[in-house]
């Protein structure tokens, strides 16, 4: 039976192996799942990023949050540019296996706009409306020291 | 310019026009989009799915969230056949069109094994452990009358 299969039926409090469950992730053709990123404490859904599996592992293990870049091909530690990184609190997988949550302590703002979360547009009366102001100016976000 | 990019640096309450922002979102090969749904008032994330355009133009109309399935390759009208169903608070999409977020009024459990929400499955010590307990018998919600 598929991993994922198995758990539904389980009690709250069962407890099976993290790396076969790792491994039963449905990463897409790339080896990428995607991972929503929400604060914990607040509850505001902040970004939605891609990991693959040693991306999940670094995260697990050090603690702060690292992506998949699609764009750039490369590994994506969270505020490694911008210096707002994501803590993690913990990483949950969905009943099927093909999509993660992460619950994180966001360092100022998530968005690269220098919005806390990129989750601004917003479809109000027949319209696109935006919903917030940036914390931060995005050039002083990324300006070369 | 990219109609996302043109969002960026708009101040807070400024509107653009809802049709071109449908359309300049950055559906995949298979013409979908991700979102994620979230319970509006709590802030619980319950699933994450996919939609179309038509999708989403049939959601904002109906006020009831449809979603295109991947597996069943047709529109999921979500509780068609469970009758818990989800009612549109509000949809937001990401900075780069790529994500949209769904503010829903979830009735009962959003997920198939009759749990509030899909994401039931917490790492935790180092193990992969059960978060929460059906609100319904799963046989329950899909048995034929």
């Amino acid at each position: 039976m598929n991993f994922f299969k198995s758990t539904e039926s389980a009690d709250k409090g069962a407890r099976f192996d993290l790396d076969e469950a790792l491994q039963a992730i449905k990463y897409n053709a790339d080896g990428l799942v995607p991972a929503i990123a929400q604060q914990y404490d607040s509850g505001e859904v902040l970004m939605m990023a891609w990991m693959n599996l040693p991306s999940i592992r670094e995260t697990l293990q050090t603690g702060r949050v690292c992506y998949w870049s699609r764009s750039r091909q490369q590994y994506w530690r969270k505020g490694e540019s911008s210096g707002q990184i994501q803590l993690l609190k913990e990483i949950r997988i969905d009943c099927d296996g093909d999509t993660l949550l992460l619950l994180v302590d966001q360092t100022g703002p998530a968005c690269h706009t220098g919005r806390k979360s990129c989750f601004y547009n917003i479809i109000r009366n027949n319209h696109l409306e935006i919903g917030s102001e940036p914390l931060i100016d995005p050039e002083t976000l990324y300006k070369q020291s």
